[in-house]
């Protein structure tokens, strides 16, 4: 994996009918942000969840790609007619929706030539030139065509393909973390917060997010900087607030 | 509640660095998703999880609220320095960013003269002439804008605030579904699927989505419609495609 000595972003985009009607629970947006994250200093700036219609997911495609450095979409890419995202992407791009040729041979493989149908056949259709992102679970690759890389939507496939991403992304900063969750309102201490994110407004960003735990209502501050140090910094300046305010603190992490 | 007979639709806009980044959960899509189609026969079409930049939030709330009847926000309401939803919604409208009557008395009344500190006032700071959803869990209201109706983003206080937002919603012709499980894999019957989603594709939409449980690969095939007559219709179709390929039911709902 190449490093980049700057901040690299991505966004992803859900193909579903299936997570926009409110049936199905999203869990590709956290695993897919957080393993970016961790495991490549990449950080998602957006999400959309869109319906499976071609006009859709083209002008997505379209404008995603152009403002992220990586897009990340799920979904889509199975053997029924409701998968339209090999297709949609060519068309975004203006490629050929080809056969893959090692994707062709490693489902031809899997499944053996007489249960290879054309169902399973159409799961190796691909914009022109894509490059395959081995799937070890259930054989069909995802695939990544210029900036855009395309993962199945079931989970449980998609965590198991994610590591083989991570040969075709350029590695930027991390993005380090730090919580104080701490019992009080927001109100409380909203004015002072202020000042301290205004004071390093170029370095860590400071999140403000109210909870409800053991009956109680706290605040979980969430720093978030490139620079560990500067999360250090900011983090003795919440300590004073917390002490001048004597604000119990339930956990850091 | 106002009637409609045609299709209504909306989009949700989820503003919050925490769930981009993946250290929270969202459980607010699938919520309002399912709220909606439901209760006001209005679909989703699209959801954005955005950060809290307010050119961002800009952008984005004047592009949703040009393409769909409603726009729903969720997140950054609150006190603190991160909460600009309010602010950015009134820009992005060319309105004034200020405090509302209504709004005022009832933070005022909640907290009592003495606590309503000024990050309690900020909350009832709003885009002018916004219309107040009521919060009767925390008191500090959400707010309607033209058509962008803006929640919190925590899901207690926010399901306890939905019901408040459908006075100001004309209601759509609701979306139903049918759902049969199978017992089989997706490429066995995608074939004859498309051709009965060709033959109903001004009606009844198709979708078919893998699972695995108790150990085997099934088929969730959900049939969506505004009809229910073209539902039983596409039902019997595939009842019949079920029966002549053997495949085992594992729930009908």
């Amino acid at each position: 994996m190449k490093k980049n000595n700057k901040k690299v972003n991505a966004a992803i985009l859900i193909i579903g009918n299936e997570i926009l009607s409110g049936r199905t629970q999203d869990k590709n947006i956290a695993f897919i942000s957080n393993w970016l994250n961790t495991n490549c200093g990449i950080s998602v700036r957006e999400v959309r969840i869109i319906p499976d219609v071609e006009k859709v997911i083209i002008d997505n495609v379209k404008n995603l790609s152009k403002t992220f450095n990586y897009v990340f979409t799920t979904g889509g890419i199975g053997p029924t007619h409701d998968d339209i995202t090999a297709k949609s992407i060519a068309k975004a791009f203006g490629l050929k929706y080809e056969f893959h040729k090692e994707a062709y041979r490693i489902l031809e493989k899997y499944y053996g030539v007489k249960k290879f149908n054309d169902g399973r056949k159409k799961m190796s259709k691909m914009p022109r030139s894509a490059k395959l992102i081995y799937n070890p679970s259930s054989a069909a690759p995802g695939f990544m065509t210029r900036n855009v890389l395309s993962l199945p939507g079931v989970p449980s496939i998609l965590n198991s393909m994610i590591e083989n991403c991570k040969r075709y992304l350029i590695k930027g900063l991390k993005v380090h973390s730090k919580t104080l969750n701490l019992f009080t309102v927001e109100s409380n201490i909203s004015k002072k917060l202020e000042v301290i994110q205004k004071k390093y407004i170029k370095f860590v960003e400071i999140g403000s997010y109210p909870f409800f735990r053991l009956g109680k209502i706290g605040v979980s501050i969430v720093l978030r900087s490139t620079s560990k140090v500067k999360i250090e910094q900011v983090y003795r300046e919440l300590l004073k607030l917390v002490n001048e305010k004597k604000i119990k603190i339930l956990k850091i992490k």
